[in-house]
């Protein structure tokens, strides 16, 4: 083990001047707060020795082959908006941004593919795909994420109920190993057997196994229209169980998303943005997109009356755009109503199998409580992942905040894992979750971890202490 | 590295006769050929020391742990259906039968899934979904197939062009590692970023990196009609173009087939089932499937406009269940038809990107022809995966017909590379395609298949010299 790394001196400096270019490099207090940390700063900013930009695959090689040779770690970043603390030099060395490689090809109509460079922008390659009358499906709510980002973490988010995540899209990824090799992982095809599925372990990797210095994506012919509808119920238990029975419908919906009331009313009272719909202790939010309003409204009717049958006390149907965003603007502004509504925030991330989705929220809450803690879970019903928003009372001290957390957040995962969730559904574990990865999955996985890690960076250059820490 | 194994004694035979029970314990010559050998016998039938049928996980784990200690290889084998020589004892050892470890749980309504064992055929785990209202989708063309052996190999089929491979359906896998450990590779929850990605590697692995004890699958609504297009094309490329205009319709239709007019005859000839369309020197096969008659009536609409739009001499739809069984019973009889038409037959499994369909197709006939074989490319053009089969002509002797295949199937490769396709497409690599594999992907990307089993079986006791060889 490598560990302590090599600390850079001027030579190792000029060396990555000269294999970029010095407007390329910045070095020491030159390099700004804020491109060696990302959205979570509470998980850790740590500061690189060295900051490079690259524009190609032989540059990202030839500093990779230079760091495999000197020991000095290497951090990849895309947009930095990830929420695990991921994107930070734990152990210093050089933070290498993709950002400026940024392509995207012309999009591939006969395998209905685009392949793009891992700092292009997810907003970017939705637009590309649909200037082509196509459809790249994953919805992360960041849009300006980079998609080597999104690839690298598995990014999910609120579509993912009926078209997947991230992974799912992924034909095939070119990434320069931690030796500074130059690697195909597959190719433009749909199916492959070839030796081991490497490019599924790559993707959700978090930047410690490779770096990614392209991807070609699978699209899709576009939806082209679209409906939402909203359903209180009495009880979370009754707007939970309604998601089987939504999910048993000829027709899979697009996103199911659930809303408690305490949760709406932060949002009315802190942004005065109203849910056009009253009553109801929890709101489920169900949205279908189809290739013809036929096949819509056929899908929309059959919710409906599932939804009544099974104790829904309304159902909205927001049919037009305007209602659409009336609705979807209110899920969207929870974030930002929590962050107005208490003076700091922790975020949990479990995914949990969907029919015990009610008895987790219930629990959460009590637990959070016991801490004297307000929980605030919500989040992607279709598929199980709850985000639950940790809320600090006005009066905690910091240490007060930092024990409550870490011991409510701990029981959190003992309740994911003991109805049969994960830690992490689409965050990913990055430096903020990794105290909580060994309890959660155990010594001998992490002994497994350790050794797919060193299978594939036995000096632990690429990013090291985020998903494994091996130092003590 | 632990090559030569140890050599199996009385002592050994005993000690799993006493974890497991004398009556599902066979040995030296009791152990029928069929026990060690898969559908391929001509990629090597290799004759274990010891059989064994196992039950449950905790015996699996026993034997494991005994072998670890021992240096014993261990071959676990399901249905014995692959097609690439995996399920045979290379270098001995113990062969142990998951097909009495074959019960399938209760479908489970709220999240949609159902949990078997590794020994469930395929059908059955389809009829246990079918019971209750729900589907499982892939679609192997072997029914007696087991569940572990589909999600080992990653299964394909006809119809992953709509619903997708094996690997899309596994929510979760409980496995024995080589050293005796029980792990589990995530949890019924459809987003997991807990840790590395370790339960998509495993799927696909041929079993060399541990044993499948117990897999929990997604199901999904069941379609309830179906629609059957065949369309003839005065030539192969016009009916290769036709497949990217059939995927961006608005809807993903379920199987895209191809069979060229000279295949047709070889079935009409040896085995008189006539397809019901005639004309064209290919013809295209597209299967919908629809959860009503309105949208499956406004996609075989749109298909068959496009057809005629797009060079079809034809559009033949097939819109009873008698008529659809002419078709698919022409396409199935396929194999039966070659080997009917041969004395031998070798098969190459590529993938290619769609769009270079019909490049190979014609390039694969004039490279079997040099060798003084025929070639007959058919197969899943909706994915690109054009099984080759090449047969052998009546006066070639043993020798010529293996240099030949040899040289054929170097060149196959070659060729698919070339136009960025791979190896295998579903079938994998197990011992028949092991010596083209370094050649295919580079000694860099062996390297790293290498630490990759390296991490999960240090002594290499785990179906040895498959996918992966070590010893020289």
């Amino acid at each position: 083990m490598p560990y302590p790394y090599k600390k850079m001196t001027v030579k190792d400096f000029d060396r990555i001047r000269e294999i970029t270019d010095p407007s390329r490099v910045l070095t020491g207090d030159d390099i700004p707060n804020e491109y060696f940390r990302d959205e979570m700063p509470e998980y850790g900013i740590f500061k690189p020795e060295l900051y490079v930009e690259v524009l190609n695959k032989e540059e990202v090689s030839s500093i990779m082959k230079y760091a495999w040779e000197n020991n000095i770690p290497v951090t990849c970043r895309g947009g930095g908006t990830g929420l695990a603390g991921g994107a930070t030099c734990k152990y210093g060395g050089i933070m290498l941004s993709v950002m400026k490689m940024n392509r995207i090809f012309p999009v591939d109509h006969k395998n209905m593919t685009v392949t793009c460079e891992p700092g292009a922008l997810i907003l970017d390659v939705k637009a590309a795909a649909a200037k082509e009358g196509l459809f790249y499906p994953p919805d992360s709510s960041e849009k300006t994420a980079s998609i080597g980002g999104n690839v690298i973490t598995n990014a999910g988010g609120m579509q993912a109920v009926r078209y997947g995540l991230t992974r799912d899209f992924v034909r095939c990824i070119e990434a320069v190993m931690p030796d500074g090799s130059i690697m195909n992982f597959s190719s433009n095809v749909v199916k492959n057997t070839t030796g081991y599925d490497i490019k599924d372990l790559i993707i959700g990797s978090e930047g410690t196994l490779c770096i990614l210095t392209q991807v070609t994506l699978k699209l899709m012919p576009a939806p082209n229209c679209t409906c939402t509808l909203v359903m209180p119920f009495d009880s979370l238990e009754e707007c939970a169980d309604m998601v089987p029975h939504v999910l048993e419908l000829p027709f899979v919906p697009t996103a199911i998303e659930f809303l408690e009331r305490e949760l709406i009313e932060i949002v009315e009272r802190t942004l005065h943005k109203m849910l056009p719909v009253p009553g109801g202790d929890a709101v489920l939010i169900v949205m279908y997109d189809a290739s013809s309003q036929t096949e819509l409204d056929s899908a929309v009717n059959l919710c409906a009356e599932s939804a009544i049958k099974h104790g829904a006390l309304d159902v909205f149907i927001a049919d037009t755009p305007e209602r659409a965003a009336s609705v979807w603007s209110v899920r969207a502004a929870i974030l930002e109503g929590m962050k107005a509504d208490s003076v700091s925030q922790e975020e949990c991330d479990v995914v949990v199998p969907r029919s015990r989705i009610a008895e987790y929220v219930k629990a959460a809450k009590r637990i959070a409580l016991s801490h004297g803690l307000r929980a605030e879970p919500c989040g992607h019903c279709g598929d199980g992942n709850i985000h639950t928003e940790l809320l600090r009372g006005a009066d905690m001290s910091d240490e007060e905040w930092q024990t409550a957390t870490h011991e409510c957040l701990t029981e959190l995962y003992a309740l994911s894992k003991s109805l049969g969730g994960q830690l992490s559904g689409e965050h990913g574990i990055g430096n903020g979750r990794i105290d909580y990865l060994v309890d959660f999955v155990g010594e001998r996985m992490i002994d497994l971890y350790k050794s797919i890690k060193l299978a594939f960076d036995e000096k632990l250059i690429l990013n090291p202490g985020k998903v494994i820490e091996f130092n003590p």
